[in-house]
């Protein structure tokens, strides 16, 4: 009986070792959120608030349409030159396809970004990886291209 | 001194339970070997060794300019539609501007990759998502974006 369970518990270990386990509910919630603020504060022309949601380090990496931008202040700089005003900021949505667990702490997010404003619609897709960093979900890398 | 060894102790895993601690050198080399081995199988013409770097599962998720594939099915199903034959895949160069360490099994990888076709240059950069599954490296969330 003992050898049984514990070869249910190698089998186990074996089928569900893979990538992309499961993530909580409580983990989706609080991912959620953060993409969530991430909508709500472009819309309300707030880049500062905009900027919480990425980790705020040097290393983190935003991949645009010009390839990376490594750091925090140069990714909000860039920001803040692309988008100067509400205006231009326009109204975003996002499509959020998939949240996929990396490991306990970190996860990849698939998504579509939309972007009404005066100059013309801008949509496209996002990969973001995600991490918990001293108890608080950061964007560690973004890479956002535009459709075709 | 007990007091104070625990006091560093607790020091050194506050500075450096970040996110992307250091990758080791076995692992950047494996890593390395990978991103190499997908070069050399796209100049080769050979679509089939170029998608064993991919994570050969449902779950696997590429995104380009028209948004997310999923599954390695799917990926490569996209690959030989775009790609027909060595003439159409021309000749590929990757740049690769860092390795980031997401866990002891996950890291991101950033580059350039430059397509020389008759058809035309093209040329832009990713953001892969690549985890040890299993003993192996495998590319799971691949990105791609073509430049302005």
């Amino acid at each position: 009986m003992k050898t049984l369970f514990i070869a249910v518990l190698f089998f186990c270990n074996f089928f569900f070792s893979e990538a992309n386990p499961k993530i909580s509910e409580r983990d989706k919630t609080e991912i959620t959120t953060l993409l969530n603020k991430q909508v709500e504060a472009w819309n309300e022309g707030d880049i500062e608030k905009f900027m919480e949601t990425y980790w705020h380090s040097d290393r983190l990496v935003f991949v645009g349409s010009h390839g990376p931008t490594y750091g925090w202040q140069a990714t909000l700089d860039n920001y803040k030159k692309g988008y100067p005003d509400k205006k231009t900021m326009g109204s975003l949505t996002f499509k959020i396809f998939d949240i996929s667990k990396i490991d306990k702490k970190s996860v990849f997010v698939i998504g579509r970004f939309e972007l009404t404003r005066e100059a013309g619609e801008l949509n496209g897709h996002f990969t973001l990886v995600i991490q918990k960093i001293k108890g608080q979900w950061l964007i560690i890398s973004d890479h956002s291209s535009a459709e075709d």
